[in-house]
């Protein structure tokens, strides 16, 4: 039997960048993804919310996945962000995704009939897509986007079939997430869903996570991740607490717009969003590099 | 100055009808239109939250439109649900709504970065399509599915643009329905987005619904509607009272699978749905038969 | 068998007035009745949530009923408001009620163990009460105080207890509200909870409201009910429509503080609030003397 | 400076005995008192949430505390439940307590007015009574059950009072616990509030736990402090992981009625709640004896 893909580490999901006309700058990309790779990085999701994925055509899906996969090195991982709302169109653009070199595509849950979305449903179609991917799937539960919460029965339900690896858990729910752990004992790998609790999750078992927070401080999440496994509770602890306004920051304060501006900030490339977003307001910017400056991400 | 386009009356946001190999049944949806059109009902909704639009493709969309338009009578509206995450894509589906001879658009608020979809960005979201749509917008607040709930605010103040002309709201909230028509003064028409609420909508100023309920009960629904406006109270009431319990099933309680079985039951096309929704169950089907006996639907 | 207490009409559930010193004036209570007396108000809720009831130790309590009592005329009805935590301390306190005199008491839902209030615990407690009360009882449901949503099927099952007369319901669920009124056919009378929504209650067979509102609006809230029963649909939305900003100002928007804002600036005795509570910052009472003078609350 | 007293360690919120009529069995609470004190519990939360505090009588509270008190060895401490909704009678109930020989208050958030327990209100609600009180004062954030969740700025805030100690979450938000732990640094200590995430707190900076657990498997969350500091991750996980389901049970599940049927259960007492709670049911108390069984609380 084949070992399972591992997940273990920190991934961004990143965004989309566009250029002044509104289309995707897959130069910028590029760049993103070069400076990206000179951390410890362990892949990159991309086409997850961040990616603004529900703001693209499907063919802009495509070509921003062959970029991506041509600029990541073989050693990182590239998770596609594959879920729409029907079970085919999901499959369809999994399949697509596999053959544009995705090594796992995360699926977030479907969410318009949310009444309806109970556990035999998210069951159903999890396992038709598991079924069939050429790639491993990995769960995705956003409830701040979806309004759907995944329920911790569900993931270890899933968890048995053998093409479903893992879960990213955006819900802020720990003792779902160390219940979840607990139950799989390391058959399922369950990850962070934002930076906020990535040293809280790693405590109950998570082997990483998925975090807009990566994007804008690679190393210091890493860092987490690191100190936490050499046992230095004092210093996981004190990176994490530093990190939580920058965090943020860069998700339920000021959202994409946020971490595409935190991005220019850096010096890597953010740009525009796309509408119904709208980017930031000059002082919600200096707000944002208020927040950056103290959070020590400026220095150097 | 032209006459605005009238609202008033029932609208069935009509469900889409597959057939057993999942593909749309077009015959089908001729025939139910047929039958619908024997009713007193104002027109349709094609595409709505009940017509499963986000688990159809743009060119299914395009040809539900098509095949609608072509069985509708020219006395009838055909409002299509054109509402997408980008504003652009919103845009460009509006357009070709309008080429297929779709008379309004009714838009669903963006939802997937609820927590960014503000006064601001709605205001701006809905101007941009109402400035550039060639065809009349109807706002479409849907809480339950959308996680988003559209203000009385926000509507008041797209109420000023000429190319809003009403909107459906779904959340129940009646205060909100009461106060965004008196300040609107009858320029801008609101409907009842639930036959639960039609009567009280209709009391506090609504002009009508769109209502899941108007595709089982299309004479019912047109009652309230005539017993309201001679003044018949008790005659009004009556018959909301009993419907409130049909129109539980078919919304909030079995959902669209629940209304296709209903149309189904009555003797015109329900059929399967689509993945990740689940079809009924014997026993729940079992349930709305009776439900729909006791509301008096099944007597001829 | 004797004929039901009647609750047609309006109550305005009226604020406990304070001295400076932050205990109970007796006198201003009893002027404050006596202008209200002059208007077409059914009777009065005393002790409800606009009553501060929650803030004041038992001996407070039966002081102000007895006040009430004294000062309220034969054919006028005094509510008291009556639930605690504790379903012995609630069936203790409703006869002490009694016994100052009391018509009916309104008994808001237990709540702390929110989780645990569910149909078989409220049937339980509610059913509890009314077999041992001297009084008739009235539901109260007020989620927004409480986290509480009593069910339109609680409310049923408990309206076949003979000594549960009706419910005030806060909650503004209008389908709710009409599908009790449906039900319960005339045997339980329903009154809407909020001065935003009473048209609406009417509309769908409520029998009147108990509101906030109707303290600082009495003949305003009664031209609604009378305007309904005549069947002038125009006038009686008229009168809604304009009130509804001026119910919220006393209601969602400055709460209490703000009721008893209002009442200073009327002429009538508002006076502070107890802690936790907080009276209003000049700002805000300019904002609610403009809202009361838009409202038509303030000429003459 | 006198130094501040230490909070660390395990608190169980012990539930309040009462015997076949109702009435408090002191009898009991002194032999449970005795059990726990056999364990490495650091001391007790007496007429918290669990105790059924806001079912009790002002002079039932009194002589519980004087009971525990006089149960609980002098090294242990003593903490009393002591909020009320008027900020005054919080005060002298915390009054009372302190001579009753309570080491410190936990203060849970005033709460019927929710909509009004802003930040500002809270901090002048717990200033008054910190700047005033004997006895140090705890926070309470318990949302399940007030529907207010007090921010991490309030707590912040108020954490710069001296007479402020700490904080008892139990919202599960484990983002505010690390991030008020962080930015507060030592000078305020954070403790969980239930025992499913007392684990992922501790990794954030908490210095332990109010947890219903603690009351039915003292050994077992002691653990889990000793094996963290121990720096033995797979054991804490382990143990944490294991009473997930145990903390479910006896919390959101079947709640205090199923707190005290565990207690009847395990040898000691926990007999009957107080109306409106119901206890449990038989095949609820079969389920509930399975997960102590599986959960390992059975053996010995």
């Amino acid at each position: 039997m084949e070992a399972q893909l591992s997940l273990k580490g920190c991934f961004p999901p990143i965004p989309t960048p566009f250029n002044g006309q509104g289309r995707i700058a897959h130069d910028r990309l590029e760049l993103n993804l070069e400076k990206w790779q000179t951390t410890p990085l362990a892949g990159f999701v991309v086409l997850g919310s961040n990616g603004e994925a529900v703001l693209l055509r499907e063919p802009e899906k495509l070509a921003v996945w062959e970029t991506a996969r041509a600029a990541i090195q073989k050693d990182r991982l590239l998770i596609a962000g594959t879920g729409c709302e029907a079970t085919v169109e999901t499959l369809e653009l999994t399949e697509k995704a596999a053959r544009c070199g995705a090594d796992a595509a995360m699926v977030v849950t479907p969410h318009y009939y949310k009444g309806k979305m109970n556990h035999r449903a998210l069951l159903a179609h999890y396992t038709f897509l598991a079924d069939r991917s050429p790639i491993p799937i990995v769960l995705y539960n956003v409830p701040a986007n979806t309004g759907v919460d995944m329920t911790g029965e569900t993931m270890i339900a899933l968890a048995e079939h053998p093409n479903v690896i893992g879960a990213k858990d955006s819900s802020g729910n720990i003792v779902k997430i160390g219940q979840v752990a607990s139950v799989t004992q390391g058959r399922f790998q369950m990850l962070a869903g934002s930076g906020g609790f990535l040293l809280a999750a790693l405590a109950v078992g998570a082997v990483g996570g998925v975090m807009g927070l990566a994007c804008v401080a690679p190393h210091l999440v890493a860092e987490i991740v690191s100190s936490f496994e050499k046992g230095d509770r004092e210093k996981a602890r004190e990176t994490q607490g530093r990190l939580i306004p920058v965090n943020a920051a860069v998700t339920t304060r000021f959202g994409i717009p946020g971490l595409k501006a935190a991005l220019d900030i850096l010096g890597m490339y953010g740009g525009p969003v796309r509408s119904p977003l709208l980017s930031l307001r000059k002082p919600e910017k200096e707000e944002l590099q208020e927040i950056l400056r103290v959070g020590g991400l400026l220095n150097g």
